[in-house]
């Protein structure tokens, strides 16, 4: 898919502009740099007409103005882009993998502040070498900045305990479109000056600024981690499952992932022979905080999968075990990209109520239209993750289509959220605001304001 | 202090207007009615020209699109006035205490739903009933609307760790100021369409919008809860245990309260000598989670203090006793305005590092001006609580304000904030956002934006 339309293209004068203001070393022009930056994982794509790599605050607000002056839109990616980063009317592409300093780790304030560069292992890596835990992680800890993951306020597998990555931003350093610089938030737990702005531009997708600092709140790291994989010979008894943890016993886990027979087969070679054949559904859950806290809740969870018709459960406490018991998990969502057959990648969130009849509304529709299904996800949060695998013969464009519209009126009906989920009057508001930051539109355009 | 300058009068063509939209039994133009609206905590004096209390949502959106058709200002109160309530420009004061019904709580779903004059004592017993948990509490439950909590963003006792009501609030109903209604975020714990406005408006002291419901999310009850009141013979014993609980210990208290000598005097008859006369501060902590770990923490704590010379500790697991500890600390903070001898009452919150050097800097220049000060806080958090008790003779205006206005200069070069804490670029984007949701300045004028 090619969307570029190609009106905004870069003149002589302009690339002069932008040497002498940020230096030569910075701005590539190749075909080949390019093209690096024209797609993403969904497979869009776009051109840019320039990369350019800042290195400091002042360079990129160098940048902004110089294409705010001539209106040249330009985004901003990390590490691999995803879909809100393909420069779908081209201009240019920042990318900021060379701001990638960790500036402070501040142990006693529990805060870290880093540039937005900077790969979310390398930022885990730090935290945990003093002892304290930043929570949003997503299981792909190598593949995105932390740039990118406020940008697009990430949740991460230890949502349901911890929350997103919005409820750790504490303080933004943004360059507006104009070039301007501001200061959002402070390195203080409480903020109370003024209008949010700071959570006002976590998950904004770069379309009203670029961050150029970030401090986060950290946590103590807790002291005990433990994980439980339970297999289930029916998604009823999983469900079941999940209720009886959640609701019935208020057991707070750390992380807590659903997986049906479609992901499980998926990785079944990973799996060496942990996951027996009959197995329709998986949990994968971890709980977390002192020693004796952790063997207790894993005592009680271990009881109530059983309760639940589980056919074999797992439980270790040994890190390296945990992991590779993760890296089960984590090998059911490869980059959508890489497997031909998918159709349809998307994720829905519903309140944790309606998971039970989101997910048999999608199982009867994926048999009405024959398209086979994998379903996955926080199903705690009510997050659910899909994917029409599209291997049967039938998988035609038409039919996923009018499927996944299907299931997102069901998603609908049952009050929850997709992307595309706004009323006419709140997405005014959202226009206005886009206006009042970037009034030229330069900036990733396309994106959360269509 | 009378503030109004009395430009806005309601003539009879408006009040009319009024009365037909809303119904004449809403609305209250007497004298004594208007006066009871005129005053706040602070002792400001403004008085209102009407008083409505609305029943539903279309009865505000009523009000708000009439006001803002003739350029009426209004704002809205709860149970009593904080500062950010008095109708400094006369018009119209909202008293949203009959929109007070509890529309849902769904313990599946760990969301509560309610209208913005609920009191926050009825909002807690309702959320205990189901054995659930809303954090943000802040010692005077009784005295305070879940629509004021929301409007201020206020924080509570367990904010440490449990952050602010800010990280609790999932969706918002607003009436804008030209009466239409928006529903901003979801009852789903992720919310991904378009900026966030919800958390936008939360803190927006009532500068955008009116609040006409609220869904907060909730958490599971800890299974226990325990206290422990130390008693210190100086404050370095006090901030130095402090440290050694949440830097070196990372341990995660539920609540950790400071108190200085002079708050320990002012209640002294209240505390049934539990506090020895040589004490010069004190600690109050609460530990939860389940039996065994609060347990283990509270011993832990226990150890800690008597590591930093505490004069006694007093250890407590029972409701009943740990309430009453509560009770002390909550005397510790009456409403100012009862205290004839209070000249200056802030709040200001550093990061937790500098607690001790702000400490040492606040006596240092209540000794070199001869004013009394107490100050008490959650220090865990940077946040400090400080008044100018002023019961020297000295204490006269000009001493005050140069003491305070030299504690805010070393507050803020430690990089910490007060309510005066915002560099012009961001004014100038906190006014351009005002303009937008309210271009006539209806909406509590002179808050926030003045």
């Amino acid at each position: 898919m090619e969307l570029r339309a190609g009106k905004n293209k870069i003149d002589k004068d302009v690339f002069e502009e932008l040497c002498s203001a940020i230096g030569r070393e910075c701005i590539f022009d190749s075909i080949e740099e390019r093209e690096r930056y024209s797609f993403d994982a969904a497979n869009l794509k776009s051109m840019p007409d320039l990369v350019i790599m800042p290195r400091s605050t002042e360079q990129v607000s160098g940048i902004l103005s110089i294409a705010n002056k001539h209106n040249i839109p330009n985004c901003t990616r990390g590490v691999v882009l995803p879909g809100g980063a393909v420069p779908i009317r081209g201009g240019i592409v920042l990318d900021l993998k060379n701001m990638n300093r960790i500036e402070e780790l501040n142990a006693r304030d529990l805060t870290i502040t880093v540039e937005p560069g900077v790969v979310m292992k390398d930022l885990q890596d730090e935290v945990v070498r003093s002892r304290l835990f930043y929570p949003p992680e997503s299981g792909s800890e190598i593949l995105s900045t932390i740039g990118e993951r406020v940008a697009e306020c990430t949740g991460g597998m230890t949502g349901m305990k911890y929350g997103v990555t919005r409820d750790y931003v504490l303080a933004l350093e943004i360059v507006l479109p104009d070039g301007s610089v501001i200061n959002a938030g402070r390195k203080t737990l409480k903020s109370v000056a003024g209008y949010d702005l700071t959570r006002f531009f976590v998950g904004s997708e770069g379309t009203l600024g670029v961050f150029t600092k970030i401090t986060l709140k950290l946590l103590p790291m807790p002291e005990k981690t433990g994980t439980v994989m339970s297999c289930f010979k029916d998604i009823e008894g999983a469900l079941d499952a999940t209720d009886t943890i959640l609701s019935k016993n208020h057991l707070n886990p750390r992380a807590l992932e659903f997986a049906d027979k479609t992901c499980i087969d998926a990785v079944r070679e990973a799996d060496n022979g942990k996951i027996p054949e009959e197995a329709e559904a998986l949990l994968l859950i971890d709980v977390d905080g002192n020693e004796k806290n952790v063997t207790n809740d894993i005592s009680r969870i271990d009881a109530i999968c059983r309760e639940n018709s589980a056919l074999n459960i797992l439980i270790t406490h040994a890190d390296e075990e945990r992991n590779r018991l993760w890296d089960i998990r984590n090998s059911i969502f490869p980059s959508p990209s890489k497997i031909a057959s998918v159709k349809y990648d998307e994720d829905v969130t519903v309140q944790r109520s309606k998971v039970r009849d989101v997910l048999k509304r999608i199982y009867e529709l994926s048999n009405t239209y024959s398209l086979e299904m994998s379903v996955s996800g926080k199903i705690g949060e009510g997050h659910i993750h899909l994917n029409v695998t599209g291997n049967s013969a039938d998988a035609d464009d038409v039919s996923v289509h009018s499927l996944v519209s299907q299931i997102l009126n069901s998603v609908e009906s049952n009050g929850g959220t997709n992307i595309s989920g706004l009323a006419p009057h709140e997405s005014e508001i959202m226009k206005d605001l886009k206006r009042m930051f970037d009034p030229k539109g330069i900036m990733n355009p396309g994106k959360i304001i269509i």
